[in-house]
């Protein structure tokens, strides 16, 4: 458990991993600087829900589809769920699965969960929040159009070691103010897309008061925020290759930063 | 950790929960009886997938849509994510959710991976199961049908504190052939529906070899087939309602019995 001050890394002096020091109450004991610390994903969630909220994206990505978006989608965060153990950190190597010929990343912004709580109400809901960071929810595009007719969400299409990635850090709520962050991303160094998290039709309030409904919501548990606009290359037709260096940026969060790896590897 | 013998509960002598026993290889210590045991769920599983193996059910629901099961299904054996933390074990009160008027019970077969894997060869596949166990898994048939559209699968259709329930027991997979057990489901000692394992047209070896494809599995994972024929309201439109008992029973493991609980409560 490091504290990330500018470039440097203390230890904070807590015993255990992330989750536990967030249930804790981030508690920070007595730190000392950690010389040539690499950061690693800030945390091994205990759920991943990954919803849909921003409309431009979805425009963009239905109108590829020739369909409107559902209205339902006006009406309901909903969300598909992910898998833990699949995610790594900035500056790891994004595995390139043998199975997919349409490799795509999603600029995501995440909210990480700080307390417990069920029945959240909206107008309460932005004080579960611990803190936020960004989420490249990797896919397989070609997968995911042979998986969507079923009616199951995606399944092979988001799951496979690695293909979540989060970080670089988590910036805690009190230090951001996530109401109109401008997110970009690069891919080899060309500004693919640009959105605000002002954009996002469904707020992480709403997330939090729909999923808590008769249910529990637990310190480390994440929400991701969906794809913001330009935020995936499904928009345009443009996948990712072996060596692609991928860029996800979010004002004061920093930049996600991954290198596709050889394909099947 | 509890060892079941006929109705006797043994303690294991192992200290940790189900899962830590299953990574540990199962190693049964000194036993000892114990008097007025309960069974709980048999384990909180360190992920959920849930598949769609039963032609029949699906031929029943997809009838009620006035639609035709969709090809995919047939070469694709798709899943969603289930929450752990949502898991309750035999005659728990299932709470009913106050934001559903059709609540609906599913009767399945599950899997418990018994020990890591990756890119899991389909002839192999078996010999990752630890063991069965039945799966209810709880629906709340309205909000299904209103997520359903917007192409990201259930998510609180299929979520809420108790929606999972496993149990009454783990038996292992050298105590049980899997290929061919009766399935029955009873409401209020009716029944309600009957199928057979045998009927699974994507099999455990299916699944376990598809999800492990350039993604580790884990030993305490659950693999759900997903509903048997009959093994839900939704393919005759019936529901649950308060004070009802719901007992779903597979040859060879048991019977998994709970009461509905008052709504909203």
């Amino acid at each position: 458990m490091g504290l990330l001050e500018g470039e440097a890394v203390l230890d904070a002096g807590f015993e255990g991993d992330m989750v536990a020091f967030i249930e804790a109450g981030a508690p920070v004991g007595e730190t000392r600087p950690v010389e040539g610390a690499r950061l690693l994903a800030p945390l091994r969630p205990r759920s991943m829900r990954d919803f849909l909220a921003f409309e431009g994206h979805l425009k963009n990505a239905f109108r590829r589809l020739g369909r409107p978006i559902p209205e339902e989608w006006y009406e309901v965060p909903a969300f598909y769920r992910g898998m833990p153990d699949t995610v790594i950190g900035p500056e790891e190597t994004i595995p390139y699965p043998y199975y997919t010929g349409r490799l795509d990343f999603e600029l995501e912004l995440a909210a990480v969960i700080g307390r417990r709580g069920k029945d959240i109400l909206r107008e309460e809901a932005e004080g579960y929040i611990f803190g936020y960071t960004i989420w490249n929810d990797l896919s397989a595009r070609d997968v995911q159009a042979r998986e969507l007719p079923i009616g199951m969400g995606p399944a092979k299409a988001k799951d496979w070691d690695g293909s979540n990635v989060l970080g670089p850090c988590i910036v805690t709520a009190d230090e951001l103010d996530a109401g109109d962050l401008a997110m970009r991303v690069r891919v080899n160094g060309e500004e693919w897309g640009e959105d605000s998290s002002k954009n996002m039709h469904h707020e992480f309030a709403d997330m939090i008061s729909y999923a808590s409904r008769a249910q529990t919501l637990y310190p480390g548990e994440v929400f991701g925020s969906g794809t913001a606009e330009g935020g995936a290359g499904i928009e345009t037709d443009r996948y990712l290759n072996e060596g692609d260096v991928v860029e996800l940026e979010i004002e004061g969060i920093g930049v996600l930063r991954n290198t596709v790896g050889k394909k099947g590897e």
